[in-house]
């Protein structure tokens, strides 16, 4: 009876604690988002909540609320380019205090105890708790930063620099550290170098403005030759190759240090692995669905190498954001309400934006958190 | 006038220097090898002058015998697995006397001027001068070592320690570093690790032995379930797979941190990327003549890398013999007289060998150089 009454206890008191959010959800294949209340949990020792001020729209977001990956556990709050402010802190937080400028990326767990997670990439933890449609520990379904509010333990939780306008760093949590982040890892980041950047969207053009603050020459590599004008003049490229022009192509064999692939829709990757000098690099950060054909010869003639990399460390994270307000880099975004996400998503389906939706959360959703 | 006359004795001087040489070599894409009388160039200033006492037969070998790259230049001494004694050197020549114990490998020559030259990668030299089926800066072709003599320029000899035994050396000349080279290369010579080998030829097997001398635990994955026994017990390898064995591929699934692939036949990778950890890496050093397949997904997810390597430097080559020399490290051949060469080709076309042939060049063909 004692325990009884001590569990109602609790859990009145649980209730208490427990955050009302409100967000917009998919229910089902259709992908088509709507409004949707629900409960973020109770803030523990080492959370922090945030009031989310704005969140980019990637295309995960559209592969999962589509459950084109056949993984979707409806409803499903999407959303992992968060940018938002503190607005309350477990009494175990450092580092994080109400008012502080925040952002949450696509993951917000991870075992803490694997080899990855141990090493500091936890990013490639194999039991990585996804920011929505992943489970946390308590069997608790995640869902994404479109909603109004967000609880988060806090070693999953960066720094946003104060300098950087908070729409345009929101697509840095995902999009930036994806290019950012194998940058680092391979040594692609050094002044003077040759760095080609295949597919010129919201990842690619991320790519390219760090690939410049790096002091790297950079060539951009696309399938549209009309985007040659945009690459050079508005986003600083020093060069611009059309994918299937084929005499373009030669005559930049063997010139580059190392590519990012952002594509991620089936393409050869031989004319590209063909521009890498000898020892050169690719790294591929999207993930076609069909399966690619490489040629062994490729890569054994020249001594290359092509990695796949996936967003990055929460460290990764942090330096990219860091780097970010010193350059002054943020993505080139186009700002909604969340009334206008349906638009938004079918127009990222065929790729009509320059170069990535964030939608203005706390200024459609209200401020239901604070 | 003047000039004619000077010209002419300068050709009987060099006619008078130059080395004859007796080798064996193929005629026609038959592949069969015959002797053939042929010179060595005129030894220059910085150029030694070898006595070779073993060649290897590598698959290479067959290859270009056979014209099966379609850039045979006959008749062509294949060999470019030697170890040999100096028998003179040029007058610019420092670190080699009559008399050492030497090696040459699969290249006699590089550009000097590249990135990779002055790197000291040059094994990735775009304008590489192959041992044999190559065209020197004078226009001559390259023979290799199925032959008496060689004159090979002193950056490109190496020094053999004379504690191994020269038969079992030669095959570290090429199948040895082209193992090693990228174990090093890559960080995959860390004892503690778990590597894995796949394919148990000559190359395969030179990989084994390297990978236990770093203090790895070495795994090999082998299409052929009898070679279980050897692998383990001649070998001294950790563990052994079976390629197609989806049960106990899976149970060793994420456990490497790095994969050596020799095989040079077609084959899948994803299950082979899959043995991986996160941001494990394996490294082709066969080169199948089908493109192979590679889902994106295997190397994004885990942050995998794929590399390809071939040889390995002249730097590579000489500390992969000194550390060879410190651990008694050779290869296990057979070896054969000159006579035997066709059949060994022959039964080297149907991996018919444990793991080597190796030409007793010296007993065959004697010493004419001398």
């Amino acid at each position: 009876v004692l325990n009884e009454r001590h569990g109602r206890i609790k859990e009145r008191a649980m209730a208490q604690e427990s955050k009302p959010a409100l967000g917009w959800a998919a229910r089902d294949a259709s992908g088509l988002l709507s409004p949707y209340s629900f409960s973020r949990r109770v803030q523990k020792e080492d959370d922090v909540t945030i009031r989310v001020l704005f969140c980019g729209i990637c295309h995960t977001d559209l592969h999962v609320a589509k459950n084109e990956w056949g993984n979707a556990m409806y409803p499903i709050v999407p959303g992992h380019e968060i940018v938002g402010v503190v607005t309350g802190v477990g009494r175990g937080v450092r580092g994080f205090k109400a008012g502080d400028r925040v952002g949450v990326g696509s993951f917000v767990g991870s075992c803490r105890a694997c080899e990855s997670c141990v090493k500091g990439y936890e990013n490639n933890c194999p039991a990585l708790l996804l920011t929505c449609n992943g489970v946390d520990c308590d069997g608790a379904t995640t869902q994404g930063g479109f909603a109004d509010v967000l609880v988060v333990n806090q070693d999953y939780v960066l720094r946003v620099p104060e300098g950087l306008p908070p729409a345009g760093a929101a697509p840095l949590l995902c999009a930036g550290v994806t290019g950012y982040s194998p940058m680092v890892q391979y040594g692609l980041n050094a002044p003077g170098m040759l760095l080609g950047v295949v597919g010129l969207g919201g990842l690619g053009h991320m790519a390219v403005k760090f690939g410049k603050a790096f002091g790297m020459t950079v060539t951009v590599i696309s399938s549209s030759p009309r985007k040659r004008a945009e690459a050079v003049e508005r986003l600083g490229a020093d060069n611009f190759l059309v994918r299937h022009d084929a005499e373009e192509m030669k005559a930049a064999a063997g010139t580059m240090d190392g590519i990012i692939d952002t594509v991620s829709a089936g393409h050869q990757l031989l004319p590209l692995l063909e521009l890498l000098k000898p020892m050169g690099q690719m790294v591929l950060v999207g993930v076609p669905t069909e399966p690619m054909v490489l040629p062994a010869s490729a890569i054994v003639t020249g001594g290359k190498r092509l990695a796949g990399s996936g967003v990055g460390s929460v460290r990764d994270c942090q330096a990219m954001l860091d780097f970010a307000g010193e350059h002054g880099i943020a993505a080139d975004v186009e700002v909604v309400k969340m009334e206008y996400v349906n638009t938004a998503m079918e127009r990222l389906e065929r790729n009509d934006v320059r170069y990535r939706f964030v939608i203005d959360v706390a200024g459609s959703i209200g401020c239901a958190a604070v």
